[in-house]
């Protein structure tokens, strides 16, 4: 830390000199030049200590501690998320599990009451003084994916591998979380020279599969928000690229269902039982078949599909993992609506029980092209991007952090949601959610900086 | 007549020398002799003149005028039809239509009041005397077939080709009921040497899809009723062939399946449309996926499918002809109800409406040893049958006189069915239901035979 | 012809007295009053006498007349159609019967011929000078409707009602022709005062079904061609209104297919039969199942289906009338490639034989941007029009105009498309396709001089 | 051994004061009693080490090292099962865990050579003298189940429970192999006694699932025999009761069926996948529909299925485990055909690749009613049994014994398979294949008796 408190002083002085008030290019830089190291260390320690949606214990005690040890003001647990509003929180053995995991792994028992039972989300709230909020999102789960041991992989070549078996941040979240921690120590040093605004840094837990930002929405974080922001680190985009605002998220929602009839032997009493697997297919048939609409792209996808115990037994039960998606709203509503009209008669059809479980759901989301403009604006005074594209409409992924935006953009606010190039150094990178996935470190750096830059902008 | 009356004096001398009571088959066959002409030309007449089920008006006056005038007492119409039970009757237009043709060909209008509206049956009965009833059936409906003009044809060669465009005898009911006037004729003759027993002529409309039967049982007309017979002319079994019993009737359930939908265009607006052709097509599927049935042979078959007007429109209407068998009634009441749940909830997967029609039904039947053995020990005694089968079970086909059957066997009456080989003279005989139909006329004489010598002997 | 005339010579004076070579709005006005009554009337002698696609022997004879009266230089039949490009092709019975209705309203027998067997295009040139060549386009055929007879219908109301059963102009392709006739007498008009460039007048068979413009594009009428337009008028949009350029054409391809399996008794021997309704179902439903295209929308449509003849006949055929369409022309292909593949396999999983005939095509089109700018241009400068729209994407409909834009396109040529709003006065119009479909007069007149003056300003 | 010797010796006694050549009841009940102890022992002994198909290595080595100590002359291995006839062999693993299962249990290496890789057949002929062959079949494997722990089940309180976990003898093969052996002890003892026919005792593999018995008569075992019998014990039918005879035997095919296809994000690139979850329902609903067969019972089931990955990924893969069956071979060959084609051609419509891997096979099979009449006059002279059904005809089940009565049939010998209800003492017994099936002991011995008797008859 002392190379760091050496610069700060140095930027200190340069202050006095400038003029009140202003806070430039130069002097942020300085800050970030000093951070450097910390948001590396920890984008890797929480890469080594991946945690799944819903059990970000040790990500959650960390992001807290560090909040509180800056000075932000912090809400955590239930004060932050809305318990009916979770989606596809995971059975009580994997909670615990996780829990004991961070337990054994030394963290304060008292630090991670709070978060017991998937509460683990935290806000950290600086005041600069009276003027508008700004909300910083950044999203912490992992995902249960095997990493890659290949040496050509970072992680493995560095040693910061996932510890945990089968769990992997394998969608940069290690690298957002860290950007959070990151925008959090840079706002702190500024606070000396910022005089309006608050700026609120909300950390998420289940981005994936789209379960845990209904549930901060409705703890009523965003009430007061102004402008809200979020970026995702893009492992497969060269470094130095950045889309400054996406206006392709589909709307979604993901289903379990589950088919239950009742067995019988089917060779000597077929028609005594109640075939679950027969009446799921003819869902998954008519599903996919459900029509096109008018207004835009819509999705279906039965993506697993598992059932029957033997060969020749009438099949009892049969689970389905489904999703839909609409480029807005309202076609995710009209596939959602039909799927469900569809599994229901598809088991009545063939006398199977039918049961769905809401496991995820996201809304449409555009960002606003007056706040793009300004994150544009920072990008292109910025030297490291050299591909700066301003908004971007291409549809096919989901994202729940569509539900921050439209709470912010339903009293006025505005939002926007920014990608930036992180593929690894001489790699063209590898898809999300892969098992070798990795991001461009200096990615961080950028990131935290188009943010600090863009909430200057937007406070002064 | 003249040679009738002839012969029939002959036989009453004969018939003097003999002892009383005592009809021997010498005796019978001299009849048979006289009525030959008649039979022949009765059939020839049903067949120039078919008329399709419900709507049989000259048919059905014609047997009503012969019976009474051999001295039957008859009942007809309503008081042998009773309506609720009718399937499948024809729209208005028909009925009104082959109303009309019936007075245009002369009949007399008072004759056919009793009959109109489609209820086209006749009942004759004889009583010689205390005893046991029998009752023989007659079906007396013509197919809407377009019959075939080669000269291959014997009513093409002999000139009694049907004079109904598209309606034709291709199932021998023309025969059948000219073997029931001939029965009748024969029995009025009989009358003087009977003394026990009542004789009751069924002569039943609309047998072709199941629709008629049900509709005379339900008119109680077998309460009384002892003994039930009939038998089928076998266009493609050899003459010499008779089967004195069949128990292959399935029991069967013929519906038709309205889907009601709403039409939209299919470039600019597919999800304002409900789909009708998508929901029928899933019930299709679905509709034959039924698993089977441990108890014996089942069926299902949609028949035709018609729906939709425009390549480009989202299809409005689509109408189904479907039909389930069972070779048991249970079998056929578990296809019946799972083709109904299947229907309803493929139209409601895709919000289309659904409206199912019963056309026709009829229960399974088997026939009674017993009363099979009689007809046996008659075919034997004959000089006519070479191949004598006792009880064929061979499933397949239905037959709505398993209502009498049934009817009749639920208060410890006998039922059988017998089945005469009937192709034509040098030929195989082609199917039944097909436009070159025909049947050996010599068959008529040999199923009056069987018909008379088993009444004769049940009441002896 | 009197009032014409004169008019004619009040505009050549006034002419004299302009500039040379200066064609103004006002010299267009008046040639354009002077024909008002002639494409009325016109438009209602085509409504009257409609003809569907492939059979427009009168509309053609009419406009071959008409335009080797005006001086141009008249290609047509064969020379204008390519006789395998051709789609959808109605059967010769209809063709004949069409050709015949021609000889009976008196036509002449000589200009019929070059147009015999159904190939009803004609194409008319004027030559003003060197320089660009400009296409328009004029489609003539009908639609099989019957038209409404209702007061509230102008074509009732005024006696020019269709005058053959079940045929309709229900697309205002009526109007198209008159529209492409004054267009063809004001350039007459303005020959002398022209100087460079020349005009193609292309009347086209066979839009419905988009069968027709291919086999025009293949006869290489458009090698030449610098600029091409179309209009099309809308019957439900307000008379007022124009959208310059329309993008919105969707790729589509429309096919029949025969499903071919084998009938058999469905009691006794269902497993004999190939069941030719089961197979194209199953079609159907996994037709509609395609997967969505990342690219954009796309769209499959299963519009008739007409299968079977007897309820308890395993069905021997079924035909289905489908089309599918794409946003571009590459998810066309996707969608048409994967139904092929389907339709193939569903039969072949039944044992049933399948056939499908080519019945339309087009590909997608987008109108370049500098062309529709003109016609901007010349709209706003009219005070016809009070709702100006530049380009249209909304998707949905297809259009075999395409073909023509891709030709023009391939080799560096201009293309645009637009549409006129027509609804009848005092009304807001009803659906295209519809028995009740009218177009206000008014928009005929308008839509010439749009042509008009966008063919002046880009010769000019 | 003692009592047994003891036993043995006063038998032998007995006999010398019999007729020479003739053995009584009386006589091999006394060998019985003598073996009970013996006969109930091993049968717990391997129902202690249950070994699952082509993995019952202790079961032949136990098998084959008796047999030849009581002087039977014993092929084994590779001699007696035709390795390309084997169906469903499990995975090289599993092959090698059962081996070193019974190496570690102390079985003798040099023993269990012949049998490595699974060729677990033993057969074992005695030879009396000239006259006919008669083979006797016992099958030797267990099941993929977790057996019972509650005391209400009588290997718990015993203390034979399953050693294995997972695997477990519930369908009495355990039983059928001890009856084996106890039949070989007695033909061993009556040996003096015999003086014509050769009896050959066939040990099966995996019998489970349908797929050893084929290796066998590939193995040209039975091509000298001339009677062929087998028996089974049935859980679920009260001891006292045997019927003589089986008919009920559906030929049936067990197939794995792989659909592959390609994986592609569902969201944005859906039509890049090639949807191995949507090949496969589509399979699924298709196959329940293949029509009916008119000649007899037929049955198709998808048992289980298993495909995907991750609810947002178009599933490269799914896995279906089938099976058809049918009354007669031919029947069997038509789902199974028919089947085939749906699998195929389904994965084709979707771009999708099939692999159908045999995973067992059987075909139907009667037992002749003259060997049955034996069995019968065999049960009736017995004092246990007091319920004896001749030829019992339900169809439901299969087994691949057909085979093997197939092969003994088709050179003109006699086949019969009886079954020996076996429910355990007090209760009315629970379904094959469950986790608490059990049997009555005394059922073993009876069916020695059975067998020995029918073949002192066919032998004397």
């Amino acid at each position: 830390m002392k190379k760091e408190e050496m610069t700060l002083s140095k930027q200190e002085n340069q202050m006095k000199e400038a003029k009140a008030g202003r806070i430039d290019r130069t002097f942020v830089n300085r800050i970030l030049d000093g951070l450097t190291e910390q948001i590396t260390a920890d984008r890797r320690q929480f890469h080594k200590n991946p945690e799944v949606g819903w059990t970000e214990f040790q990500t959650a005690v960390t992001v807290s501690q560090r909040l509180k040890k800056l000075g932000f003001n912090v809400s955590e647990g239930r004060a932050v998320i809305h318990d009916a509003s979770r989606m596809g929180v995971p059975p009580e053995s994997t909670l615990t599990e996780a829990y004991q995991r961070a337990i054994d792994n030394g963290f304060d028992k008292k630090a991670l009451e709070p978060f017991k039972g998937g509460f683990t989300g935290v806000v950290g709230t600086i005041v600069f003084g009276e003027g508008p909020v700004i909300a910083l999102r950044f999203d912490m789960d992992a995902l249960k994916i095997e990493e890659s041991r290949s040496e050509a992989h970072l992680p493995a070549r560095e040693g910061f591998l996932s510890s945990v078996a089968g769990i992997m941040h394998a969608c940069g979240h290690d690298g957002h979380t860290a950007i959070g921690l990151g925008v959090a120590a840079v706002l702190s040093k500024l606070k000396p020279f910022m005089n309006a605004g608050t700026v609120k840094l909300v950390f998420q837990p289940s981005e994936e599969g789209v379960r845990g930002a209904k549930s901060m929405v409705k703890a009523d974080i965003f009430e007061d928000v102004d402008d809200v922001l979020a970026c995702h680190l893009i492992g497969n985009e060269a470094f130095g690229k950045i889309i400054c605002g996406s206006n392709g998220f589909m709307a979604t929602t993901k289903m379990d269902v589950r088919f239950s009839g009742r067995p019988s032997h089917a060779g000597s009493s077929p028609n005594a039982g109640r075939h679950a697997i027969l009446a799921a297919a003819s869902a998954v048939v008519n599903m996919h078949a459900i029509p096109r609409h008018e207004a835009g792209a819509s999705r279906i996808n039965v993506g697993t599909f598992n059932g029957g115990t033997d060969r020749n037994v009438i099949p009892e039960e049969a689970l389905l993992k489904i999703e839909t998606r609409g480029e807005q709203t309202e076609i995710n509503d009209y596939m959602r609506q039909y799927a469900l009209r569809i599994i229901k008669n598809a088991g009545e059809m063939h006398g199977v029980e039918t049961d769905v479980t809401l496991m995820g759901e996201a809304i449409g989301g555009k960002s606003d092209e007056s706040l793009v403009a300004v994150i544009k604006e920072v990008a292109e005074a910025m030297t490291i991007f050299d591909d700066i594209v301003g908004i971007d409409s291409h549809a096919g992924g989901s994202e729940d952090f569509s539900y921050m935006m439209s709470a912010v953009q339903a009293h006025g606010g505005k939002a926007a949601y920014f990608m930036v190039g992180a593929a690894p150094v001489g790699t063209s990178g590898v898809g999300h959610h892969t098992h070798e996935f990795d991001v461009d470190e200096r990615a961080l750096i950028a990131s935290v900086q188009v943010m600090i830059e863009t909430v200057v902008k937007r406070l002064s």
